[in-house]
């Protein structure tokens, strides 16, 4: 197993590096539609039927309950959950920092206008299940909802064969606030957010990662009045190194995005003919140290390292890609990225890992995949709230802009436009 | 013609009278799927077609030439002209004030992070055509996406039958900085800046207003990798009166919605028994006045006034409506919304009509519909960007943090993720 190496490629060769795995939504719609449909006309029933069809768990109470939530909790080692903390802490002070405050302008004198950010009343958020608990999610999505002000969150996620919740999920559950928590996963956990049963409250607002069917189900659900967070694909890294990067760092991040899943993609960019040529053979040294070699290696099928020839071509390939995460293995690292303009998140420097932002620096991991950066933010405090607008005329300030909106609105014909206008300004003058 | 009006309904009708028309975009599905994949596949040829098909003009060039631009932009009366300057000055401040400015924030001792808006590099903004030329819309989309550093802004507007279009818009187009204008309508137009053809260039988020076909073009594109500005349905608007409020003001407020079209909606609401009784032949008198009558009296007919009780119904009538405009009549008017967490945009007080957000308050006129105002915000400088974010991390800052990291991979079973801190922790130890 060799990670492909593309010297010096054209331009026109470009698209094919960048060709992210296929993703095939369309085949499961069919399949997605029917499970959604069942959970909406028939509630609980479905729910339970299909847990026990793709979970494989005969459940009786969806919701889990305190007895539950004390027994996994006592069941997390104390150093974990310090550890747990410690990220909540990072996450919260950076989301928090994303806070905007009201600010009133006056456009006109006597015309005031301004924004105001209020939660999403009812969030649902959506953690996968798998090989592993993936308590980070929780983090990720449920400190922004607490700090946005979201008056319900829920969480949905799979249980194991035995019906219970990984306990650092539900720790992590606890210590950010989550109010309910249903053991659902897969189609039917997003058809219960977003259409409600009578166990499982419908929100507003649908959160969270999953497998492709997961995603297709937030797809289908955000056509039909309940909104998502963005839309989806395998996740993905890109590195830039400089010639002073260190290879076994570069082949450690490289590893790291492939160990997510078979569909992962990793692309090392560098001008360095030396780090080019090094790479390969320190990818072999490590990967025969990590247990999920052959999920790995199915990943690094698709991957790549790319060197190309002119400096300024480093920029314009990763703009192009729009990496979901960006990692510079640079001495310039901040300044040279100033060039950036599509990426999720950007890491920067030689002791920037993506594992950082991944677990506890502070920023979200929930991030726009599949060239979805040149249109989508990451999920941020933005991502839970509105913004409200507020405008205040008093009596002059209508005085002073008044005729604007009637000759304008005179000029696009809506008379009863200019009316509303028209009846204030001759009561303002009688 | 009368407006229902509703006297002291108890909550449990609420949901009745809270109902809106009805859009049926499943019906247009296949329709507009065909003409979708027919611009997709044929490019230019198929605009050409289906702009002689819909909008009944055979075109040449698609694209809005300079003599056209200067010939339309003479044929503008001055005064319009000032009015439309006037107006971009006020959404251009306001737009303005929403610019976040980029705050580092160290996490950790040696962790620094932050966020950076920037402007989605290529847009497509959708202008409809009809009876009128809404060249207010393209103040409120090309506005906020200048001020967002958009790089290419292309705008999409139906001509008419000459195959032109309208003065007004051209110069609307102009002050704000677009592009290039292509003479196209509906689920073509959407197509081709979708897809991009020989012509139109491919953007990656489409905005603004249209009737029903364009909403499900919109829907259709936005799940294949284009992003939109937010599902819309039909414009509506919600009235609160207190016993102070002027009853002439009341009426004309309430049909300057309807005159939007035949499925708009507005609802007044107020515990005051005089207002209620009065509202009905005031809408009477100014309906007599107006030249849309036939069109007005369709929107009236799922119009109402609603006299409720108590004063605390009225905010949570108004939150569980979630209004695309409210407009509050109340001496209080401030003080008595900051109750109100679901709608669009806001009205407080006697003199300030829904029109001065129309057109030139300098909030914007791009409003969720149908009650997404509880999970979506209207357009602002944040549709036209996206926040990327950044960390830098010190070598002290990872042995800061670094343990932190490598407990929470090691407990998710993510090995290579914690073997990325670790490669460079005994690096800096070594």
């Amino acid at each position: 197993m060799t990670v492909t190496v593309w010297k010096y490629p054209k331009r026109d060769e470009w698209k094919v590096i960048m060709a992210r795995p296929q993703m095939d939504l369309i085949s499961l719609s069919r399949t997605v539609s029917d499970i959604l449909e069942s959970v909406r006309c028939e509630g609980d029933d479905a729910l339970r039927r299909y847990e026990k069809q793709f979970d494989r768990v005969v459940l009786d109470a969806l919701q889990v309950t305190p007895a539950e939530m004390e027994e996994g909790i006592a069941a997390v080692p104390e150093s974990l959950k310090k550890a747990i903390r410690q990220a909540i802490d990072n996450i919260r002070k950076f989301h928090a920092s994303q806070a905007i405050e009201v600010k009133k302008v006056e456009t006109t004198p006597g015309v005031w206008c301004w924004q105001k950010p209020v939660g999403i009343e009812k969030v649902g958020l959506y953690v996968p299940g798998g090989t592993a608990p993936l308590f980070s999610t929780v983090l990720m999505l449920a400190v922004p909802a607490r700090l946005a002000g979201c008056h319900e969150i829920v969480m949905c996620t799979p249980p194991g064969k035995e019906g219970k919740i990984a306990p650092a999920i539900l720790y992590a559950a606890r210590e950010t606030g989550i109010d309910r928590i249903f053991k659902l996963g897969g189609v039917q956990a997003i058809g219960a957010m977003a259409f409600g049963t009578e166990s499982v409250p419908q929100v507003y607002k649908i959160f969270g990662p999953g497998n492709r069917y997961v995603m297709a189900a937030k797809q289908q659900v955000s056509v039909q009045g309940v909104a998502i967070d963005m839309p989806a694909g395998p996740s993905e890294v890109m590195i830039v190194a400089d010639s002073g990067a260190d290879v076994r760092f570069l082949a450690a991040d490289f590893l790291s995005q492939a160990e997510h899943g078979a569909d992962s993609q990793s692309i090392l960019l560098t001008t360095d003919r030396r780090i080019a040529d090094l790479f390969p053979a320190e990818i072999e040294r490590q990967l025969d140290r990590l247990p999920r070699r052959e999920w790995v290696e199915k990943s690094l099928s698709h991957s790549s390292v790319v060197l190309l020839e002119r400096e300024t071509d480093l920029a314009d390939f990763v703009n192009a890609y729009a990496p979901e995460h960006l990692i510079v293995h640079r001495t310039d690292a901040e300044e040279w990225a100033s060039a950036i303009v599509n990426a999720g998140s950007v890491f920067l420097g030689y002791y920037t890992p993506e594992s950082a932002g991944d677990y506890a620096s502070g920023t979200n991991h929930t991030l726009p995949t599949s060239g979805y950066a040149k249109s989508y933010s990451g999920v941020n405090l933005d991502s839970f709230t509105r913004k409200i607008t507020f405008q205040q005329i008093s009596s002059e300030g209508l005085k002073n802009l008044g005729p604007v909106i009637e000759k304008m609105a005179e000029a696009e014909r809506l008379e009863a436009h200019k009316e509303a206008v028209t009846v204030r300004l001759q009561s303002i003058h009688s």
